[in-house]
């Protein structure tokens, strides 16, 4: 079994911290998007999408999206458990996990995307060879739907120190490496969010934030 | 328990379906989209995206995300198994489940919201009263995504009679729910795509079709 990884890649790094929780080590082999390796025939031969992460299982099949790799190993190794410890928190953290991709993850990626000049026909993450041209509007977009994140941020922070309550979940994985993602558009936690604040402080000082 | 539903909606019928496959009855309250029920306070207060469907948990705890509330029912009620039955098959449903999800659901909604009227300000799905405003680039956008769409399902079906196999699972769900919204739009199935036109004659003639 193995990773195929991107160190400066806001997604693989969700895969990346959420293996780092659970002290699993897998074999990786670094990807170098910057240099376009994601877009060459070996790569699209792994995922045609071009995109990372990807697990390659002991006989050969691609898991290509970050949330089905995570589930694989919340299921071989369930604590501790990040996707959710009971029925209802499981439920909860699914929910959040989701706005923290929409709202976060999926609204820095317009941000970055659109402004870039490397990315004029590639509009759509996974759409490498379509030709797909950016929309400028998209940047404006996703600072409203990133003003969204942050506010929701520190609704869910009335209720206990992570974003599901006490525990450590996916959630905040995916909330960190969102923060990490807006960084790139000079985008920050605003000042008036001090719960979040605190969080991210927090979450940044646990050992997996390193992976 | 209860399920806030909507029955012209395409996200609410990807919970119905998955109920009826399990032939779970819920309780459910139907609001009026067209009358714009969803944005008014009462609904609101249920969930402040005005989105649905929304499975409120006997401790008033509200679901509001479909993919959630699947899952919080495949654990409760495991058969028939929609969400994989061992760990592979459902490490590869999620990561189907998601494509079906990005190219086909997003894509329609994009194409759908971003050519009428009603959503001139309302550009984004749950940013009900945040002015957002709508960007008619991302029509054609919707269109080259719902390309991908249909190569993929065609794709997938190389392999076997559903799209993960042979066993309908919540990927032809979404597929599904994304062919019938895509409708909303004068797009369908591609003619010289045979086996998805084969396959949704057969997904659509099951009962939970109907649902």
């Amino acid at each position: 079994m193995k990773l195929y990884d991107c160190h400066v890649a806001p997604n693989p790094r969700r895969a990346r911290i959420f293996l780092a929780e659970k002290n699993i080590k897998l074999e990786k082999i670094e990807i170098d998007i910057l240099a376009g390796e994601n877009l060459q025939d070996d790569f699209l031969a792994v995922n045609p999408r071009g995109l990372l992460p990807v697990l390659e299982l002991d006989d050969g099949t691609y898991i290509d999206e970050v949330m089905a790799i995570c589930r694989y190993f919340e299921e071989v190794q369930p604590e501790p458990a990040l996707l959710g410890r009971d029925l209802k928190e499981k439920a909860i953290v699914t929910m959040r996990q989701r706005k923290m991709e929409f709202d976060g993850m999926i609204s820095c990626s317009e941000v970055f995307r659109n402004q870039h000049k490397e990315f004029l026909k590639r509009g759509i993450p996974g759409g490498g060879k379509d030709n797909i041209p950016a929309i400028p509007a998209l940047i404006d977009r996703g600072n409203q739907t990133l003003n969204r994140f942050f506010w929701w941020l520190e609704k869910y922070l009335e209720d206990g120190p992570y974003l599901t309550g006490d525990q450590f979940t996916m959630v905040d994985i995916t909330a960190t490496c969102s923060i990490g993602f807006a960084k790139w558009s000079d985008i920050h936690i605003p000042d008036a969010n001090t719960r979040t604040k605190k969080w991210y402080e927090k979450v940044l000082a646990r050992p997996s934030a390193e992976a």
